[in-house]
Parts: structure tokens; C-alpha cells; sequence
């Protein structure tokens, strides 16, 4: 295979509400430093730069963030930024995508590929995503499963089955099934079981198949893509797509199509250092705290006393001092503050929720 | 008795730590509206308005505090403010505050009272100030003790002997001994003893009494005061006693005197609701939590998730969220943030200690 014709599509469009106070409806966490110097963005943009051209790398937001990711990754030329009128699910996204990309270039395969997750062994990543466009080549639905390492709650889980035949690089199987977040007892059968995967949110197809799989599964988004196809690069194409859009169906790729397709296989990648940052506690997972366990990102002065496992982020020229602290949360973000045990983290969206109930808008 | 020449002096030129990072140097605990509207001076000195006139009222600081206290207490005459040149241990203001008083008025007896406790019961208070004057007539050196409620080792402890025989309004005891703060295990066996209360450092006598007592007991104290007292009222007063005042020994009244005069009487006093405010964890003490056990004072906006037995304080405009949190201390003072457990909380000096050593002088 000569990677000529592979494309990446960053998904980029999200408003996660689980890293505020920092992340907010105007700062999503895709755009922030949360894990240093680099914005989540910018290290997934950077991350797929050995094997694609900036050219081949697409990103699909929302308007009210493609300016500020312009400047963060200001290689990938303006026309790769496909910007969604409204929010209408996954499924839309990827298809919108691949009818662009097919139309550039017919032969195309595309990976999909979340905007904010963060992954410390690049090198197998690249090797995984080398091998799964050759399984795509096949015709499958590729997707990126991560070996689980705790019984979580907080991902949704696919079933391997049996081994795909054929001469690949690495372990290919079909996928038996794909399993919403469980709960915390399912959670543990799954793990013991062996044969589950978290589901990453990574995808991998040639163009053909995908636009195949969207006719057959969801016929609605398939003429409303034909329909956009018709117009693209003409001056009605803004017209047309915000027209079309807000009529199509609020839909997940994993629901709308995964689920229903037949010829679906997943590569379980184990050692990938993967997280999907989704909460202030996994930080934990992905930095490197210090010998006492606590971790300070972000922020500028931090004098720990007695203070174990417990993570400083930000505070500016702020001093932060914890005393007798285990196990905590600690972030100070200009106009709000959150003190959080680190096992209650997921709870920060209660909060969020709460606040947008009573129309807290300045803290949102 | 008739009262009429019972005078207060109110000693209040300290600057603890204790409450970092609210209290600072420039801005003592004293000086502070730490329990709500009024200033912890300002409770004091309003406190003792039924029992003194202002014109009865003393006031013993230094230089940078004494602006500050005119504004906050501006019903005490100008006159009645009197200056430390430099802290020279509490004997020293005892002795200065005695001479002046005793100047004014030959026959007076006064009550020496810190600026920075709290008192929750004011009219047992006030009964056991004019019991303890009857006491101080009959040439006792008296102080207040606090029945102890737990096995505090932030307070030195008086030992009661035998009752004092008079017709007395409230039971007066000889004092066997003053005691040192204790280790835990010591303050548990005073607490079991029976016979203990806490040094509360308010002490009443009559200004003859305690003059000839600093006499004999600290001779050098009683012929810097004799000197100071020449002068006192002339264009002289400024520099002699600027001459003489640094070159005093710095010693507390409770080990320069107290401790070794002989006729030295104890009200213990129990139900008083009395604080010495010395920790953040003393706002436990004073203020009503809510039914979670939390305190948010002079905090703007708290928004409480499974929070208990946590104190909020500060934090301006800010929103502080907290989730899953129990027994903490949280403060959010302008250019430092305190979390901190609290039982940990006598730590705080420790953390000051640490940032003058490393000359953090804007945290101070």
C-alpha cells in the first residue's frame, strides 16, 4: 500500500463541559494547553504529521472555533477546514467529510480522529493506523479499540470475534458488538471477559465504502449529501449545506452505522497510552506526577505541604498552598475555582448542568 | 463598687499568622471582618461599651496599626490610643498602659483585654468583668479563665488552688500555677484534672497593685515606666519614651509577672462561648454552620456537591465549587490560595515561617 490516497479527518466540533472550569463553551478543551505547552489540537495535528501531508489533513469544527484553530495549526490550508452550520451528530460529520474527500480524490481512505485525546506511544499509533487503512483496503469498517486497563464506566465497549483473515500487520478481528457506557458491575464481567475494547472514537474506511454504508444505514443523510456533493466548490454550496443541514438527523457514526454494518473489525491496541482527558483525574494517567503524587500544570506557584496525589492546575502569579491535602483536584481559573476529590471528578458536569439551569451564563 | 474608675485597655498590636492568607503583616487578624460585618477590634470594643465610656476605653498598638483603629473604633478620644514605639513582649504594655491610667486617675482598677478574641455570651461577660473588678478591689492580681471544652494544646493553662474567701458574685480561686502550652497527652490529664482552665490573657487588677507588682518583679520595667511618667503630657513624653523603650527586656506579663506574684486570683469561667480566633478551624467554634456542616463567609458564591464540615472563605466574586469534599479549610485571598485540611490548620505558620525564611515578602 502506498499511503498516496490516505487521508485524516480531525473531529473537532466538541463543547465538553467535564474540564471545567477551564474548559468552556468559548474555550473548548481541544483548544487549550491543559497538558503543557501544546493545545490537545495542536498535539493531535502534530501527531499525524509523519504520515500526512498537511493537504491530506482535514478538521471539522464549528465556526465558532475555526479561527482560533487556524492559528493553532496554521499548515493545514484553509479550504481543509469544513466548518458544520450546527451540530448534528457524528454521523453527519463523517459523512460531510467523506463526500468531500472522495470528491477530491476518488481512490481516497480517511481516518476519523478525535480532536482532544491524548496518546503517548506516537510510534505504535502510526504503526496501528498504517495497519488498519490496510484492513480498510479490504473493505471493512476499521476501528481503533483500546485494551482496557480498569473496569471504566466511562466509555462505551466493542466485542471483538473472530480473527480476519488475512495478511495484515497486526491483529485484526470482526466486531461481535458494540456496548454502551456500563455500569460499574458490567464493567468488571467485561474487563474479566478479555474480549472488550474501549471504544476510541477512531475510525478508519476508503471513502466508497463509508459513502455505501451511509445510503444503505441512513438514506436521509445519503441524498442530503448527494444533494451538498452536487453544489460543493460552486457559490451555492453555502446555500445548499446550511439548507440541507439543520434538517438531517441527530445521529452517531457508532449508532447510525457502526452498529447496523456488517463488514466491521477492530484492531485492540494495547500500550497505545491512550486517554481521552475526560476528566480533571485523568491527568493522572497522562502526566508524570512527583514523587509525593501530586501534579502542578499550569500553575505558577505551588508550596505543598503534607499534600499527596493531588493536582494544581493553574492560579496564574497566584501562590496555592495545600496543607494535609490527599487525593484532590485544585483548579483556579480566573473567575471560578473548583475543589474536587479526585474520585468525584466526573461530577464537575452536575455542576455545569446545575449552572446552565439557572442560566449562570458567565461561568459557562 | 460604683464602677466609675474601672478603665479597659485593649492590647492590639499583634500580627499573627495564624490566619494567613488573610491576615498579613499590614493587615492583622484584629483589623479583619473575619466573622462577618464588624471587625474582630471592633467587636471588642463594642463589647465593652455598657461597661466603659469611651472615654474609659484604652487602646495599646503600634504605629502602623493605629490609623487604621481610629477609623474602625472612632469613638475612643484620640489621646485614649497609645503608641508602642517598637513590640517589646506584653509586661511592657501592661506597665504603660497602668502608669497612664494610673496618672489620670489614682484610684483606677483596669481590665487588660486583647482586640482579637471572640465572645459569644456578652452579658455573662460583662458580669464576669464586674465580679472580677469586686475581686481586683481586694488587691488580687485576677484573670479570666475559660473552662476548657477539649485537650487544646494552643492555649498555657492556670491551675486553680483553693476558693478565695469574700462575698464575692462568682467563685474565685487562688492561682497553684500558670502552665506552659501542653503537649496532647498533658493537655488531656489538665483537661481530667479538673482544677485547669485556659490562660485567656485577660487580666484585671488595680493600677496601684500591678505598679508596685512590676515593681518588685521587674524592677528595670518600673524605672523605665517612672522615667516615662516625668515627662508624661510634656514635649518631652515623644522622646523619652523612644529613648527608653527599646532598651526594655521583651517579656510576656504572664511569666514576667504573674507567675511570680504572690497574690494572684482565677474566675474560671465556664459558658462564655470564647475564641481566640488563633486558626482557620476556630471559625467552627464561632460561626453556625449550615446542616452540611459547611461555613461560607465573606465568600460571594459557593456552590456546595457533596461537601461537609468545610469552611469557604473569600474568594470576591468568584464562583467556588466544591465536590466531594470533607473537613477542609479553603481560602481565596487576592494573590494566595489556602486549602488545607482542618486539623492541619495550626500548620499555617509553618507555611508562613517557610516564606519569610525564603523572603516571599509580597505573600506576607
Amino acid at each position: 500500500m502506498d499511503f498516496l490516497h490516505t487521508y485524516a479527518v480531525i473531529m473537532a466540533g466538541g463543547g465538553g463541559t467535564r474540564l471545567w472550569p477551564v474548559s468552556r463553551k468559548e474555550s473548548p478543551k481541544q483548544l487549550l494547553p491543559l497538558l503543557g505547552q501544546e493545545t490537545l489540537f495542536q498535539s493531535t495535528v502534530n501527531r499525524l504529521k509523519n504520515l500526512f501531508p498537511p493537504e491530506r489533513i482535514l478538521v471539522v469544527t464549528v465556526e465558532e472555533q475555526a479561527r482560533e484553530m487556524k492559528n493553532q495549526a496554521p499548515d493545514i490550508p484553509e479550504e481543509n477546514y469544513l466548518i458544520e452550520p450546527a451540530p448534528r451528530g457524528t454521523a453527519s460529520v463523517v459523512g460531510l467529510a467523506a463526500m468531500v474527500v472522495q470528491k477530491r480524490d476518488p481512490k481516497a481512505s480517511m481516518a476519523i480522529l478525535p480532536s482532544d485525546h491524548f496518546i503517548r506511544n506516537v510510534d505504535l499509533f502510526h504503526y496501528l493506523l498504517k495497519a488498519a487503512f490496510e484492513v480498510a483496503e479490504d473493505q471493512y469498517l476499521v476501528t481503533l479499540g483500546i485494551t482496557p486497563t480498569m473496569p471504566s464506566t466511562a466509555y462505551g465497549y466493542i466485542q471483538q470475534g473472530m480473527p480476519v483473515d488475512g495478511d495484515y500487520k497486526y491483529p485484526v478481528y470482526t466486531v461481535k458488538s458494540f456496548k454502551e457506557k456500563p455500569n460499574e458491575e458490567t464493567a468488571q464481567q467485561l474487563l474479566r471477559k478479555g474480549d472488550h475494547s474501549w471504544n476510541s472514537g477512531m475510525f478508519i474506511w476508503r471513502t466508497d465504502v463509508i459513502m455505501n454504508e451511509i445510503h444503505k444505514q441512513m438514506p436521509g443523510l445519503g441524498s442530503a449529501l448527494d444533494e451538498i456533493r452536487a453544489v460543493w466548490g460552486t457559490d451555492r454550496q453555502a446555500e445548499v449545506l446550511n439548507t440541507v443541514w439543520p434538517n438531517l438527523k441527530n445521529e452517531t457514526v457508532d449508532y447510525g452505522i457502526m452498529e447496523k454494518a456488517e463488514r466491521v473489525a477492530v484492531l485492540p491496541a494495547g500500550g497505545l497510552g491512550w486517554s481521552d482527558v475526560g476528566s480533571w483525574s485523568s491527568l493522572f494517567e497522562v502526566l508524570l506526577p512527583d514523587m509525593n503524587g501530586n501534579i502542578a500544570t499550569n500553575a505558577a506557584l505551588h508550596l505543598a505541604h503534607d499534600t499527596h496525589n493531588t493536582l494544581i492546575y493553574g492560579g496564574g502569579e497566584r501562590l496555592i498552598v495545600t496543607i494535609g491535602v490527599d487525593d484532590m483536584v485544585i483548579v483556579d481559573s480566573g473567575d471560578a475555582l473548583l475543589i474536587c476529590k479526585t474520585d468525584q471528578s466526573q461530577r464537575v458536569k452536575e455542576v455545569v448542568e446545575h449552572l446552565k439551569k439557572h442560566r449562570q451564563v458567565t461561568f459557562l
